[in-house]
Formats: C-alpha cells, sequence, structure tokens
C-alpha cells in the first residue's frame, strides 16, 4: 500500500525570503512521503484572524486526515503554547493564538499541547517554531504518529475570534471577512446562517443585499450571469455570500473592506 | 513500474487567496501520483490570451504525455463549455473560451467536451470549476483515464486569436506579445515565421529590428554579448525574437507594452 | 529502498512568467523521483550576492545530500563557466559568478565545471541555462551522478564577496545583510564571529547594539519578550544577530538597508 500523506501550509512568511522552503525541507526530512501543498504565505505580518479565516474556508475542501500546518506566530519563544489538533475528521498544527479557530469551533475537537521534546528540532530557537517545532510536528502527524504522543490533552486553547451574523428586525447581519483577488467581498453570511435565520435559497430573486450604502436586489448563481459592470450579490465556492462586480472590483468599487457591515433581507 | 504523471497548472487565482492550494488538494485526492508544478497564478484576473501566451511559450518544454490544467475563466457557471484536449503529444483542460489557443492549432488536435458527471466533484459550484471541474479533469487524465470517457468530440471550439506576423514591402511585421520578469519584450517573431519569410539566422549581423521607433541592429547570441545599458535583439529561449537591455528593462526604456509593433528587416 | 532526492532551487525568476515552471518540469524528467523545494524566485534581477546570501542562510537547514540549484545569470551564454560543488556534505549547481560563495567558502570544497555536454539540453539555447544546463545537472545529481563525470575539477572558481564582521576598539563592527518580509535586519553578526571576538552570550543583557544612530540595549531571546513597538536586538534563527521591532518593522522605522553599519560592543 502506498499512502501519500498530504500536508497543506499557511503562513505569514512571504515568498521572498527562506523561511517557507526551510520548513518544506524539514518536513521532507520528517516525512518523505508527504505532499506539502502551500495555501498562501502572503498573510499579512502577524495577522491571525486573516489566516485562520483562509484556513476555514479551505481546510473543508480538503479530504479527510489531511494535516494542516498553520503559523503566523508574533508570541514565537514566549509562554504561548504549541497546539496539535484533530477536529472535522483532520489534523491541525499551530500556535496557541487564535489561528485554529475553526479546528476548535468543533464540538469534537481534541486539543494538545504540543510539549515532547523529541518530535522537534534540536536546537531550538526561540524565533522560528515553523522549523523547529511546528513544521516537525506536521510531518510526525502526516507519519501517523497518535495525536497523544505530542503532549498532554487541554481544554482551554484560545479560541479566537468568529464573528457570527446576527438577525435584527427581519435582517441577517454580517460582516466582510475577506476581499479575494478578484476584488470580491466575502462575508461571514454562511449557507447555514441564512438557513437558521428562514432566509431559503428558494427565494433568491427576491433577496436583498445592503452594503456600503449600496443595495444589490436578488442572487445570482454565477459571475458571468449578468453583464459586465453589474454588482451583484452570489453564492461563493465555500459557501458564503460574496459581493462582486461582473467583470471587475466590488470591493474597490464600493470602498468595502474587512469588517465591514452587510445586510441581508427579503423587503 | 512508477510512473509518475506530470501536471501544470496555470491561472489568474493570484497566490494571496486559497484557490491554488485548493486546486492541489483536488487533484491530489483523485491522483496522488501526480506531480504538480506551477507555471504562474498571476494572470491578470480574466486575461485569457495572457493565460494562453503563458501556454504556448511554456508547454513545448514538458515532456509528451503532459497534462496542462489552464483556468482562467470569467464565464465559470454560465453555458461555456469545458474543454479536454489531446494535441502536440501532451493533454489540456480548460474552459472554452480560447485559452487552449496554442492545443487548438494542432490541425491533428483531438477536443472533447466535458460533460460526463462522475469526474467531477459533487456538488459543484457555479464559480469554481477549477476545483470541481477542470482540477479533477485534471487527475483524471494524469491517472490515464482515456479522453474519449470525458464526453462528446466537438469541432468548433473557440480557438482564440493567436496573431501572426505578416511579410509587407520586405519587412517581416509582428508584435509584443509579453514582456517578462526582466523587461525583455518577447514578440510573435518565431524562427519559423522568420524562416517563412526568407529571414535566415545566417544573416544576423545584418538584421535591423523597430521597435517604439528606436532601431536595433544585429541579433546578439546571449544578453551578456553587449555592454551594460545596451539595447539587444536576441532570439529568447522559446524561438522568439525578443527585445532586452544588457542589465536592464527593454520595456520601460522603450515604453513597450503588449500588442506594439516590431518590424525585422534586412536592409 | 525508496529514496526521495532533495533539490531546492533560488532564482531570480520571478512567479510572473513561466521560467520557474519549465525548470521543475525538467528536472521531472531527467529526475522523477526528486522533490523540489522553491526557496525563493524574487530575487531582484540580476543581484547575485541576493541570491548568495539566501543560500548561506537557508542551505545549513537542509539534509546532508541536498542538491542545492541556483540560478541568478545575468552572463548565461557568455563565457561564464557552470558549477557543480560538493561542499558542507551537500551539493550546489550554479553559475560561476560568486552566487555559490557559501559552498565555495568549504575549504573542503570540490569544484567541477559542468561542460560534459549529455548532461544538457539538446539544442541549448544561450539565454535560459537554468532550463538548459543547470536544472538537468540538478536532477543528474538527484540521480546520483557523480560529481567528477560532469567536468573536469577547478581551483579557480568567483568566490563572491561575503563581508566579515572586523574588531575594532573594543567594538565588533559589521553590516546589514539582508532585510526580511518582517522588517527585521539580519546582520554579518553571527554566532561564531560574535565568539571569536569574546562578545560571548553569557552577557547578553549588557550588550549594546548601534545602528542608523540608535542603541539598543541587551540581546532579546524572543521578539515577543518586550512590548509592541520596542526595538530590540536578538539572534536570529539562523544564527545572525538582528534587529526588530516589536510587532512592527525596524528597517522602515530606522531607515535601515543592505549594507547600513551595525556595532555590537560591552559598555
Amino acid at each position: 500500500v502506498t499512502r501519500t500523506p498530504l500536508i497543506t501550509f499557511v503562513s505569514d512568511f512571504g515568498r521572498d525570503d527562506w523561511f517557507v522552503g526551510v520548513v518544506h525541507g524539514v518536513i521532507h526530512d520528517v516525512c518523505p512521503a508527504a505532499r506539502v501543498v502551500d495555501i498562501t504565505h502572503t498573510v499579512p505580518p502577524g495577522k491571525i484572524s486573516h489566516a485562520a479565516f483562509v484556513l476555514e474556508v479551505s481546510a473543508p475542501d480538503f479530504a479527510p486526515g489531511t494535516v494542516h500546518l498553520a503559523v503566523v506566530d508574533p508570541g514565537v519563544g514566549t509562554e504561548r503554547r504549541a497546539l496539535a489538533v484533530r477536529a472535522h475528521g483532520q489534523l491541525f498544527v499551530g500556535p496557541d493564538n487564535g489561528i485554529l479557530a475553526w479546528a476548535l469551533s468543533d464540538p469534537e475537537a481534541e486539543v494538545h499541547s504540543i510539549t515532547e521534546p523529541r518530535f522537534g528540532r534540536v536546537p531550538m530557537s526561540h524565533t522560528f517554531h515553523g522549523r523547529d517545532v511546528f513544521g516537525p510536528a506536521a510531518g510526525h502527524l502526516a507519519n501517523g504518529e497518535p495525536l497523544e504522543q505530542f503532549g498532554p490533552r487541554i481544554s482551554d486553547p484560545l479560541r479566537g475570534c468568529r464573528p457570527q451574523p446576527e438577525l435584527k428586525e427581519g435582517e441577517l447581519i454580517g460582516q466582510v471577512m475577506f476581499i479575494d483577488r478578484f476584488g470580491n467581498a466575502i462575508t461571514n453570511l454562511t449557507e447555514s446562517a441564512r438557513q437558521g435565520a428562514g432566509f431559503l435559497d428558494g427565494s433568491r430573486a427576491s433577496f436583498e443585499v445592503e452594503a456600503a450604502g449600496k443595495v444589490v436586489h436578488g442572487l445570482m448563481r454565477a459571475y458571468g450571469d449578468a453583464p459586465v459592470g453589474t454588482l451583484v450579490a452570489l453564492i461563493g465556492s465555500s459557501g458564503r455570500l460574496e459581493i462582486a462586480q461582473v467583470g471587475g472590483d466590488a470591493a474597490e468599487r464600493l470602498g468595502l473592506g474587512v469588517g465591514d457591515e452587510v445586510r441581508l433581507r427579503l423587503p
């Protein structure tokens, strides 16, 4: 039986320096069979919530058993713990600073503090735990090392902040979570949030979405379903409401940024 | 026998979001043995002709049997077809929007419309066919699944536009196709175009190239064959005439951009 | 026995064009078993010293036997030689222009000029030896081809410039070698330079570091050991003194750039 374990990797290391390559090398040393897939490394430096969101929208697209390595780690070398987590049928490694918020949202999540020195690099730096702690841990998990071996189970990880939409006077009020490369403003108005609020897809034509003082009517199915230049609302590939401009950049046009309010209503 | 199939990947997804990583994950699920080589993902959003050119200059450097995955897809989710093509001894997957122009230029190209649902992801989004249609198809092709299985053979794909040089009053008139990272202006004056026009390499010393109102005399062999700062013309690594500045950025210096005219003559 | 050879790759090719992908393809043809790890490809065009430094700080983190491919090659196609080197227990391939300075600093380095045509691509361009010479050579080295096969041993490679700190009136005077993504200014004040000068780590509290007219007192262990906004000096993950700002960009704040002087003293 040939097994090719998969490790994904998200960080704020950028691709201009050598940090990402070195972590790939360390993983390869520990688990030569693993395939490492880079999600992104251009998380703004230190921006934990950004990486947490990237992980939340991308991890569900990977197969059970995938190991996700996430390193945005301003507290490296201090007392902050290192975590290894089993959740949603997958494995997660990263600092205890909220970056694993989505994994920790699984009520069945098993969370371990990585304390076992034999899985780390010797000597261990105080400044690059991607190389010395997290990368090696991801490799050992990909090798099938049981989660229990990494250190004690804990119950108080930092859970981070995942802003949830609220229903208020017939409106579902959420916010922009991410502006993607195409200028689409991706919100936290997920399918389950909409369903929980009774906003079902059957009524797509009559939806109204308000953002940045602008109202968009109806939900499109695809970006190309309206003429170039049209502002549209649709359900993106991760099941979230997004605001887009056909053939253009909606976020720039509307001046929309992360944290801005988005309202969904049935008029 | 160990076979390591190769899949190349070009898109406009950028590397700041999670789209490229997710497609890698999907391919890995379908064909764990495949190696995925990223060509580039910074094609300007929606710029099909740019991706088509990248594919045209890079694909010939890959071995027979390579699978090329190309996704610049503003029409995702609309009625535009998805294509799987065998051409030039290789395989190609992408939307039916001209991005596969070079593959389709092979008179022997076998073109199939991807309609077979069993090769796609369930559920299928209307906004991310890189993940749901093209990535899985590339994986199945890399697994050796016969082209015929993907859907009916078609004869009317969108062939895109590949501007050809013309011979006029003793000049071979072409255009700039691409500005590379080094500021070299790469043209459509290929070796075969020059030979077809009777401009043979034997006479390199006496060539004259005119672009942006500037005349460059003679063809160099290498960038370093003239002093720093010199404007030179040479035949680049994909067999195309290019205009370069030794140790500098010719496109910036001359204000040259994609589509600008370039004239080659024997004075 | 399954062997998975590792090849690292640093260049100035950028990731917007197709050059990096094509080199990956060529390596895969020669050595399908190899894993290729990209270190960085955004070395400023033609900036050999930048790539040499990246190689110097990253290569030591890789396992013995790793093959390092380095291509910043303004002299491509001219008489400059191509090198294959065994040094520090690893293998190195690149142009003879100083890019392999760190490998050549090993007094036991075995340096060969690559002249054997059977390892190169046919036909060979004058403009892209990453594809036609260095990439294939790296693949053949990863396949275990003996260094001696590539061409004659030479003793006069271009050794490049690796500025060394000097001790002067009780101060160890070095310089900034690199500004990383986080704005940390990484110097050439390595552990061995400090120890050679009698600046031992036992006295970290009393160190004084001066750069850009600013004095930083003491050496921190980790970035998070001082309040946000504090300027700190610490020993980074490659064993070099660096100047950082907690949660910020020290290089920008101080106007520090590559080549700027940094003084270390015990007051």
